[in-house]
Parts: structure tokens; sequence; C-alpha cells
């Protein structure tokens, strides 16, 4: 089985992409759209986000065998219950949230008897809005499917197949171990980064204009991850919050410890930490998940 | 008054840069290089990283005007002590250090009744060696330069005209306002992204080849400045340990607030602080200081 007929709820960066790269990887797949905001629907029919704008989402659903919540994590719940009554029998529903066990139950609530299967594109920028999406965001970047007990296999062949048109690589796992992984190489940088810029902002004794002046020497490059949609990551940490926690008193446990090697002028234990951390980064660059030119090519480099 | 003759000492990043910029921006200037290490000199040779690459540093800095160290921060007291009796009268010593408290105390400790203007360079990628410098390096980078008290106007002068020569652009600070300003927007961001990628290494129930997999989120930004030079960051830890301590508590009293409001569900907090940052990143954008493009073009982004 395939899907014909994809229905795309939530019009921003990750729900603009998915109905752009639709279009290019999967011509013959029909694509609705729908978008509480007026005006990020008129924009999106601007810029053809979807085959069809619609006006609500029980009409973008209406006769969709996959319907993708692209929606804050917050709001997945409400936008589950607009539809239930008016899915399609059989219709597979996913989403693109960035934690998964909480999304999972609560879309299992919203939709009694409906196959839900999540999914978690790990793939973004800092851009956020129907303007910020682009056809082949997914290339290259990981999926991860978190499939609930009982799921059906034949949807879950299907699902794995429509990410991997749309460029993506796709993994399975469970919710819980999702939300681990995801915490560490993902909530807990973007955690850091709002604290740092935000700490930054407010000194007493260096001006926001200097920070601002200087960032060239790291800072700037967690004011990227630091411009990321605020709505969104909320609810990131409203929803993802043992397992960030977790990670975070990890983090905030070895945090401690490079602080008292810095007070007690421990050089050796400093310059272990600093060598054994090049190492993820050549993994990285050789898997094909970074660039290796300094800065990424930022215009100014030879 | 100008510099005719340039001495670097050390070949690696910075040293390198600054050789092939001269030669790029300053074509009258002649430039004269030394690095401890012998390989690094062959390599330096190759790349003609200076116009003489000479076999001791005390060659290198005879009849120099301008002797810029390029070393990590804690070998700047041994590479001033070896050129002390060779240098030319009037010769202006300078560096290009990340932390200018402790350094400016060393030089001139080093260098007595010699003429020592310590400047600081925020340029950087996260290769280092000979085979990582490029002439264009300081384009439209911040060059901070603290000129301790009684500094000779004219060498000040000389020194800025220099910087500015090589694309940079100069500002004047004292050396203990700059190791905040640094330690803000460049030492914190440094520790906080090797401990987090050291976090991530150590985790049990994550793997290594988890983290490097799904690095797309948000953690391979921290590994690409995790990965920067070991004995370089060490140094600066070592040498700029107050300043760090300062701000490193600002930033955990900071984080201590949201992971309170992460633990009590508190929305609004969090929202409010991941809409503040963006405006700092805006600030950064505009100001030319970084790429506005997603993930600075990196590839596969449309």
């Amino acid at each position: 089985m395939s899907f014909n007929h994809i229905a795309i709820i939530g019009l921003g960066l990750l729900g603009g992409s998915i109905g752009l790269a639709v279009r290019e990887h999967l011509p013959d797949c029909t694509t609705t759209g729908f978008d509480n905001d007026p005006d990020v629907r008129k924009r999106a029919a601007e810029r053809q986000l979807a085959d069809t704008i619609c006006e609500s989402a029980t009409d973008a659903v209406k006769g969709a065998d996959l319907v993708i919540l692209c929606v804050p994590v917050g709001a997945m719940g409400d936008a589950a219950r607009t539809i239930a009554d008016t899915l399609k029998p059989g219709a597979l529903v996913s989403d693109v949230g960035s934690s998964k066990s909480t999304i999972s139950r609560t879309l299992m609530d919203a939709l009694p008897g409906r196959s839900v299967i999540p999914a978690h594109p790990v793939a973004g920028t800092e851009h956020s809005g129907p303007d910020a999406g682009f056809a082949t965001l997914f290339h290259q970047r990981w999926c991860i499917i978190t499939p609930p007990e009982g799921a059906d296999e034949k949807q879950l062949a299907a699902l794995i197949h429509f990410w991997e048109s749309l460029g993506a690589m796709v993994e399975t796992m469970d919710a819980q171990h999702h939300d681990r992984v995801l915490a560490v190489t993902s909530h807990i940088p973007h955690l850091i980064a709002y604290t740092i810029v935000g700490t930054a902002s407010d000194l007493e004794n260096v001006t926001r204009s200097e920070v601002i002046k200087y960032s060239a020497g790291g800072f700037r490059d967690f004011t990227r991850i630091a411009a990321s949609d605020p709505t969104m990551w909320r609810d990131v940490f409203l929803h993802n919050r043992d397992a960030v926690l977790e990670m975070l008193d990890s983090f905030l446990t070895d945090l401690a410890l490079m602080r008292e090697a810095i007070r007690a002028g421990d050089g050796e234990t400093m310059f272990d930490l600093f060598s054994r951390t090049r190492e993820v980064r050549r993994s990285i660059v050789a898997l094909g998940q970074d660039d290796a030119r300094p800065d990424f090519g930022r215009k100014d480099h030879g």
C-alpha cells in the first residue's frame, strides 16, 4: 500500500516543507493543507505549499489516507479531536512532533479506534512560518518513527516508504527511547543556548551591544539555536519534561566538575575532556551529518 | 610610523593567517616566521606562510619592528623570554591570545623595558595547525587591542593600522574588561559545548552512535565548537579563570531557574526567555557578524 492523498495540518516550516517535498518527490500524490491562522493559509496558497489550501481542518482531511499533524506539540490533542469524526476509515494519522511519549498517548486518546503512528523528522532550521519551508529539508536527515504496540505492519511500512521518498533515512524505536535520545541531541542543546543567550543579554558589567559585537568567538552559534520558534520549544519542554530533567542533571554534574577544574587550575582534566570531544565531531562529519568547512562556508572565509 | 618587518612566532591557524594576510594586504612588508615544531615549520615553508621560515625564534625576530606571538596562552612567557635579548631597539611585541590580563602581565614581566601592546583578533575556526590558516580570516572581524598604561601612542596607532590593513575592525579597551567580554562571548560557550559533548558521549541509556546519528537537531553545532584546539582552550581557562568563573556562575543561576520552570511546567517563563533571545540573533545578523541563511548554507538546503 501507499498513500494517494496526504493532508497536512499546520503549514509552518515542517508542514510547508512536507507539501513542497511531496510535490517534488511524489508527484502522483494529492495534498490538502490547513492552518489555523488565516494569514498563514493565504501565504501557503501563494507558495502552493499544498495542492489545495482548505478553510477548515475537517475539509483538509476528508478523503485523505495519511494525515500529518504539523502543529506545535501542545496543540496536537485539539487538532486530533477536531478531525476525529471526519477521518476516512483506515486513514493513518501521524505527526512531526519533537517529543513522542506524550504525543503518542494524546493522539491515541483523541482518536480511539483510529490508526496512529507518530513520527519525528530530525530536521529544521531556526526559521519558522509558511515562508520557511523548502522541498529538500528532509534530504539525508533522519526520521524517527515510534510505532505504538500493535501498529498495523502495512501502514508502518507505507509510512517508512513515504519518508524515504522525501529523501529521509528512517529509524524506528520506542517513544520513550526517542525522548531520551532527543533530549540529549536536541532539547538540552536548545535549553542551554536559550539560557546562555539570556544570561549574556542581562549582564551588569558587559553591555548587550558588546556581546553582539564580539559574538564571532563562539556565542553566535548559540544565538542561531536560540532563535528557534518559542512556542514550539516551550511545548517541547512541557511535554518531554522527564527525559529533559534526567539529561540536564547529567550535564549539570559534568559542568560542576569542569567548574571545579577551572577553579583549581587543573589543566589535565580540561585537556582530557577537550581532546575526547574532537572525536565526536569527526564522527559526525564522517557520517555526513555536518559540513567540515570552517564555519560551514559562512561568507568571508577563503 | 608603520611596520616594515613582521616576525610571527607560532605558525598555526592565527600565525599562518597573519602571514598570508600580510602578503595579500601589505605586499611591501617582509615577514619572518618560526614554530617550535619542525613539522609545522616544514609545512609552513611549503605553504609560504611567511617569506622566510627561520630555524629559531631569535633568528625570526632579528631586525623585526613588530613581533606577534601566536603561541598558546600558556607558552607566551617562554616565547617572550626567548626573544627578549634579540629584539631590535624600539620593536613592538604583540600577541593574539584570547585572554589579556594575565598575558599582559606575563609579557611585561618577560620583556622589561620593551614595548608591549597585547591584541586579540576575535576570529577563528575549529581547525588548527599550519594547514588551517587563510588570508581572509580577519576580514570584517573585530580585533581588540588592550594597550597597557603608558603605551606609546604612535606604536598603538601603527598596530591599529596594521590590523585594519588585514581587514579587521579594531576596538581598544582595558585588559580586564576584555576578559569579561570574551568570557561571555567565547569562553563560556566553549566550556558549555565541551561539557555537553562530553556528557552526551558517556550516557548509560543513549549510545554514542545514536548521539552522532541524530545530531542535526542542535547538538552538532556544539560539536563544532567542541572540536577546537584542546591546548589553546586549556590555557584560556587556566589564564582567564576569574572572569570565566564569574560568568559561569551567572549562567548556572539562570539555568537553575529554567530547570525549575521545566520541573514546574511553567510555560510562561520559558516562552518569555525563548522570545527575548530571538532579538539578540536578529541584531547579530543585522551587524553582519553572521549569516542569516538556514544552517549557514550547509549542503542539502534549498
